[in-house]
């Protein structure tokens, strides 16, 4: 024969596939370990799981950045283009190219400082004092413009941006942050931040935790969890997690006695999450493709069953009755429209995880330009308390009171997560997109939601978004799933429409 | 300088436990993972799971057989005699000399054929027919008893022993069982079966699974069980499993609704072993030393707990009245002696796990010998329900009604745990042989049974038993905390004169 045919070229990714089925394991095996880790590990179990855990980790990167992993890379030569073995290579090729670019001494220097970062950032946030914090940052933050580097990029933070979203870029974020400041800042501040409290108010009372259990368990069921490859259970703070495949995606919750609220969204949001892994095609399990194809792509699915769907009138003219029936003498009498308002009530506040729909982005807003200014070198450590507060004031129109409450509210920092901010609102204004093309196609969609059947929706965005894994670049995924690249204009009106009314 | 010093000899041993320590963290991660699956994994995820474990497996497996391994071992020449370096070097060696000796095509058969044998052998107990299982168990024997001929050993039972019990041999063991049969059959037979039946009902009722478990977590915390560093749920086989050291070590427990002490006696058990882990010396974490010494000195401390502490009279002196306030309606008026009877009562049964104390050794008993008998080719799989079914009538006066009552009832075969079952009788009798010493040297422990304290027995085990790991040999560690080795006679004392009087 004078040339290799397509399935001989198959045949040969044999030992590759092992070999990174075998790493995909290792990390599976560390994700367990996590999930165990926030849920019912005892407190003595600490030391001996950072162990555990960090062993996982050196040994998967050991066996990604090898000189054999390199050679079967390499003699893997072409799969036919679009099919699943090409885009195995892809992503393959891309996580080993990451990884073997960043020299060793690097990664356990990195590794090394927000091991220490963390607790030191803790400790900062509780005692409201930067200075404790500001050093380890420093380092952090040194080590990852070193990193950014050596890896790809029109600009040193399209490095970061990356690492979560695949294809994502400094200069396109900035237009869509661009247009979502000009959008929703006039529309904040028209809200009138008295009223928050009152449309909150119907909702604040003693309900029990097992019944606020077993109502989010309802919620979830109808959307179409799955209990038989998941399961939920609480944590501080919420998450979802998989194990290299769709057999096992699980959800955590966390419950205020007195907000009815937390609990409830927060079992939505991760649902979402979990609602994509589930979905993502069996065959794909160990492989490259497994997984939600970015942190964008991943935060658009939490956020539409969070509020797309829960927080809309559709979702409560089914589950209001349920609700008022599950607490009795609790909730006795509240109507369908007290509840929306409710669960839509909107007000400027400091802390980006208990912000309210309209304000979130403007949280993520605000951290994305101070992240790209500290890529940049505009900005300094040593800055960011008072660049923190300015931006809080010009978006939101509050000073945070102390830094606990503002620029050291978030983990991200401590554990070198620069560039997964911008997620969050790629996710936010994906949500809306990916929302009204599914309707689109499924106008059932919005009557069924009222009887509490979601399975049109879902099943679009199984076909459309979940199945294919990482299969497609993320901005494949979305043009081929919407029939154009990401556009804020159906956020925006959205937004626009949802909180004008109110 | 012209010699090498011991603390130039130790300091070359960094390399050689980071990669123990490494070899154990992977394994603790595989045992996280198995008590996940046995806990709290959705169904969903047994595929993925078994790939996982898989992994972790071949992966511990391969750095263990590795020349660097090899290299390392050959390198660390001689601690100082009695020293800890000197412990973990013989154990290490020891594993490795083990693993390295088996050939990788015979590990990977072994570990095929288990994974075919123990589906086949559910599927045969189910229906009771050995045919299904009868090809599979001789593949997993012919297997062993390869690997027998690559280890070391008197006898080709040998090899199988000392993997549960490092430097246990068929000949002595043959010796023990053979005192036990003598001291126990003809005690069993003394026992009138239609009593125990009238002994049990009083502790037959309605027990509501919260207040059963309440109680058993009032039983072993006053025994000394660290909250802090373990946890209990359910499962449907109870076990105990740590990950590599005290700071985390899990126990299960399984509830009967309708009888009292399925699940007391299930945690007293488990609690053993737990209480074990929990008290060995925490700077053997992550190296060869972690870990209790041998199976059978781990069934001897599930046992002490279960047998001399939580079935005899003094612990009820103290928990009698406690038991029937936490169940009231139920065991209203129920005094001691007839608790102290229903927990004791004996009676000639077809399963092993569920017989009493008394009997327990002669399903033991019975298994070693057709063991013995397979290795020495003495008969053949075919025969072997034969062979039991003779042996439960001459040791029991029973022959079971069908092969899932017989020789299908344990999952030990399929899983090519041959040499394990012997552990069980060895731990009864050093359970005896220990809690004797302790009591002698201690002689505060049984009037502070009675006011529910356990403090000092604990405290003589940990001291002679728990803190030591692996540090010695077990019959080392035997001598040194009772005085003489491995001795049958407290033992047949000991159940002569608890059934005896009964």
């Amino acid at each position: 024969m004078s040339h290799m045919t397509i399935d001989e070229a198959s045949k040969d990714l044999g030992p590759l596939k092992d070999r990174l089925a075998t790493i995909s394991d290792l990390n599976s095996a560390a994700s367990v370990l996590a999930w165990d880790r926030q849920t019912y590990m005892p407190k003595g179990g600490v030391g001996g799981r950072a162990e555990q855990l960090a062993s996982l980790a050196r040994i998967a990167h050991e066996m990604l950045v090898s000189d054999e992993t390199g050679r079967l890379l390499e003699d893997a030569g072409q799969a036919e283009p679009g099919s699943e073995d090409a885009a195995i290579l892809r992503v393959a090729m891309r996580e080993y190219d990451r990884a073997i670019r960043l020299p060793a001494r690097l990664v356990a220097e990195t590794s090394r400082a927000t091991g220490l970062a963390e607790p030191a950032w803790i400790q900062a946030r509780e005692r409201s004092d930067w200075s404790l914090f500001a050093p380890h940052l420093e380092q952090v933050l040194t080590l990852k413009q070193e990193a950014a580097g050596y890896l790809d990029g029109d600009h040193p933070y399209d490095a970061m941006l990356d690492r979560y979203d695949p294809g994502s870029r400094t200069q396109r974020l900035r237009i869509m942050f661009d247009e979502l400041k000009a959008g929703i800042v006039p529309l904040v501040r028209d809200v009138s931040a008295g009223l928050a409290e009152d449309r909150v108010a119907p909702l604040r009372g003693a309900f029990d935790k097992e019944t606020q259990d077993s109502f989010g368990r309802a919620v979830i069921t109808s959307f179409g969890y799955d209990w038989s490859r998941g399961r939920q259970d609480p944590a501080v703070h919420p998450f979802c997690i998989s194990f290299g495949g769709p057999g096992d995606v699980r959800l955590t919750t966390r419950y205020d006695p007195n907000l009815l609220q937390i609990s409830l969204f927060a079992t939505c949001h991760e649902a979402g999450h979990a609602l994509y892994e589930q979905g993502i095609d069996q065959s794909y399990s160990r492989t490259p493709l497994s997984g939600g194809v970015s942190m964008g792509v991943h935060e658009s699915q939490s956020r539409l069953w969070e509020n797309l769907v829960a927080r809309s009138r559709p979702f409560w003219a089914h589950f209001h009755p349920r609700l008022r029936d599950a607490f009795p003498g609790v909730l006795d009498g509240l109507d369908l429209e007290t509840i929306y308002r409710a669960v839509n009530a909107v007000q400027a506040s400091e802390i980006r995880t208990e912000a309210d729909e309209l304000t979130y982005d403007l949280h993520v807003l605000l951290r994305f330009e101070l992240e790209v200014d500290l890529f940049e070198n505009n900005l300094t450590v040593a800055e960011l308390p008072e660049a923190w507060n300015a931006k809080m004031d010009e978006y939101l129109g509050i000073v945070p009171e102390n830094d606990a409450l503002g620029v050291l509210q978030d983990t991200h920092w401590a554990l070198g997560y620069f560039g997964y901010f911008p997620a969050y609102s790629v996710g936010n204004v994906l949500s809306v997109q990916l929302f009204e093309a599914a309707v689109q196609e499924r106008p059932e969609i919005l009557p069924d939601m009222e009887r509490g059947e979601f399975g049109a929706l879902l099943g679009w965005l199984r076909e459309n978004v979940h199945s294919h894994g990482k299969k497609y670049e993320p901005d494949d995924l979305i043009s081929r799933s919407t029939g154009r690249p990401l556009d804020t204009a159906p956020y925006l009106r959205y937004l626009e429409s949802k909180f004008g009314e109110m």
